[in-house]
Parts: C-alpha cells; sequence; structure tokens
C-alpha cells in the first residue's frame, strides 16, 4: 500500500471514529494544517510520522469522553488505538513506535515529555488551536454546551476562592466563563511550546485575544 | 415609590423571571448599558421609557423558548407582561403605552416599526448586541448548545442550495454554522439601525467581527 493510500485509510478512520465528535473532527484538521505549517521551519522533520501522528492524536476522544469514571487518558488509549490501526495497514514497529511516542505526548498532563521534533510540532500545534480565533470560538462553543455565562462580572479572585485548582485544572467549573478560561489557562500557553515558530504564532494568537477580551469587556460595559 | 426603587423593583422581577437563562439576563444587562450610551448622543430622550423598556424588553423569553409551538412572539407577550408590572409598580397609563410601544418595536419580526426615540434606541441597542466582539460569543455560545461546527467548509452557496431564507430567517438549520449567521445576517445590522451613534458603533463593531472571522479562517487553514 503506497502511502497516499494509507493517509485516505487513516482519514477514513479517523472520520467514522469521530463522526459523532464534529468538533474534535475539526479540530483534527486544524492541527493537522497546523502541523504541517511548523515542519516546514524545523529541520529533519519526518511528515512520515508527524502526518499520521497528528490525524490519529485524538482517535480515543469519544471513549475519554463516554467514560465516566475519568479514568480513560485519550493521549495513552489513542497510541494503543493507533498501534492496532497503523499495524493494519502494513507500518513497520519502527515507525509506529515514533508515532505513538507522539500520540501519548501530545497532552500536558500525561507525564510524557515530547522528545522528538514531530512529538513536538503535535504538541505544539494542538495547544496553539487553544488560543486564537479558534480558541475564542472553542472557548465560546464549550460555555455554550455547559451553560456557562458570557459575564465578566465576577470577580476572579472570588471564583479562585471558591475553586481550587491543581496542576493547573479547575476542580470545580461551577462559575467557569471564558473570561476565567482566558486569565488561568489561555495567557499561559506560549510559554509552553518547545518550537520557535509555535512560539512566535502563539504570542500573535494570544495578543489577538487579548484584543479580543478586552474588546468584550468595553461592549459588556456599554462603553463601544 | 420613588423611581430609583420602581428601576431596583424591576430588576428583581427581571432577574426572577429570566433567572433559568443566565444568557438572556447578561443580554438585557449589556443592552441596558447600550441603550445609555445611545441616550446621550440624542435629543429629548425620556430616560424613564428608556430604562424601564430596556430592562423589561425580554421579559417573555422564557415563555417564548419553552413553547413548542412558535406561536408566542417574546415581543408581545412582554409589552403586556410589562403592562401588568408597570401598572403594579403605580406608572401612569401614559408611560405604560411608551413603554409598552418600545417593547413590542424591539424585534426585527414583529411588524411594529420603532416611532419614537427611545423605542429606536432600545431596537438599537438590541440589535448592537448581535454584532461585535459579544457577538461573536453569542454566536458560538448558540453553535455550542445547539452542535454546530466551527468549520468554514461548507460553501456558503450549498448552504443555500440546502436552505431556503424567508424574510432573512433560516428555515433550516441543519448546516448553520456561525460562519453563515456572520455571512446572512450579521453583516446586514448596521443598514437596519435608527440612530447616528448605534450606526457608528454598528460599523465599528461589524469591522471587528470581519477582522474575526478573516482570522478564524486563516487559522482553520493553518496558515497562521
Amino acid at each position: 500500500m503506497n502511502i497516499d493510500k494509507k493517509y485516505k485509510k487513516i482519514i477514513e478512520i479517523v472520520k467514522i471514529k469521530l463522526s459523532c465528535s464534529a468538533h474534535n473532527l475539526d479540530h483534527v484538521f486544524r492541527v493537522y494544517n497546523l502541523c504541517l505549517l511548523l515542519a516546514k521551519y524545523e529541520n529533519n522533520v519526518d511528515l512520515e510520522i508527524l502526518i499520521p501522528s497528528a490525524l490519529l492524536h485524538d482517535i480515543a476522544r469519544v471513549e475519554e469522553s463516554q467514560n465516566e469514571t475519568g479514568e480513560i487518558d485519550h493521549a495513552v488509549l489513542g497510541s494503543e488505538m493507533a498501534e492496532d490501526i497503523l499495524r493494519g495497514l502494513e507500518y513497520d514497529e519502527e515507525k509506529i513506535k515514533k508515532i505513538k511516542h507522539c500520540i501519548i505526548a501530545h497532552r500536558f498532563r500525561t507525564g510524557n515529555m515530547p522528545n522528538t521534533i514531530e512529538a513536538k510540532i503535535l504538541f505544539d500545534s494542538d495547544k496553539l488551536d487553544v488560543i486564537g480565533a479558534s480558541g475564542i470560538a472553542r472557548t465560546f462553543m464549550l460555555a455554550g454546551q455547559f451553560g456557562q455565562r458570557l459575564s465578566a462580572d465576577e470577580p476572579l479572585t472570588d471564583y479562585l476562592k471558591a475553586n481550587t485548582v491543581e496542576n493547573g485544572r479547575l476542580k470545580e467549573v461551577s462559575k467557569h466563563t471564558p473570561f476565567i478560561e482566558y486569565e488561568l489557562k489561555f495567557k499561559k500557553i506560549p510559554d509552553k511550546l518547545y518550537t520557535k515558530k509555535a512560539k512566535e504564532i502563539g504570542k500573535k494568537r494570544l495578543k489577538f485575544m487579548e484584543e479580543y477580551f478586552n474588546k468584550l469587556k468595553l461592549e459588556i460595559e456599554g462603553i463601544e
């Protein structure tokens, strides 16, 4: 099977797997596009590792969200699911190992740091999608889905008093709003990125986000 | 009862009435703030008409959304509900009539055009909240709530082939996305406004929205 056919097969599998979760599917394709962009600015990137990693990185998202115990880590399970898929497509063991590393290391909390250039690019692309115009869209879509408010009238200090933060993760989200996500999470992202180009894009995206939230605040107050 | 006490009472009633729909409550206060801003740029605005109108304009939102027949128009029912509330607060008949006009005429589709400066200001404020940074937040919150996609990959022409537009209202929303809302609805708003200041703010908000959607498109394509 040639490489193009393999990619086509992988895309088919991802589409079926994430068909009930179009948001994640769209995210996968944005991350894929970003990976190709970042790859142009780095040396010795193996696209035959990066491309399947980008396409498969969230393959276990549905399993994770459907499991109510919270025990499934989609990065860990995803790397195992990817292994089976790739073996079925006749990938050799060396490549499978490298792709699995990219998938397992794409998440902040998994505890596996990305140690190849392909893993770093995937990690960076996945995080960049949380900020900028895409990040704004995503955070408000989640706010709508979970009945959060648009308002900025809950002071952050009060929020922090009522909610504990553990490893950067909020334990209670009752008063969660996109403004709070922006203050506590999005602002920290550019510093966590690995590649130079991603850091550059990250700063630009964060600046855009800052302008957006400042404008939103002024609009809410009826100033403009 | 003095006027401040009356406003306090009205706010209490609105808060209780819209407590199960925090989005609408936040919207009411944004519209209220905008009304006060626009009022500064017009002559002979009666704030004793404008303020209760702004606070009460969406009072029937919950009734409209809970009624599945689609027969309730929140502008019509809202003006009737406001009448009862205002009478209870000892508003005189002349004022009640003027406030009712503002409420019934705040909606595009009701068929009642705003013909007082207070009604025009309320209409404009309500429409301005659909665009700009607030509009972006609102459209993506609705997208999240109704499972719409973030993608821009459904060409508008295909969408229009599959969905009919009647009086600017989409009859089928299966493939609805914020991009489509922007193209079909938001872009037209500044032209529909009455007051000069609102048109000025509207153009600025629309420009901000345009920049946002352009940036989002570039991000989706992995260009920046």
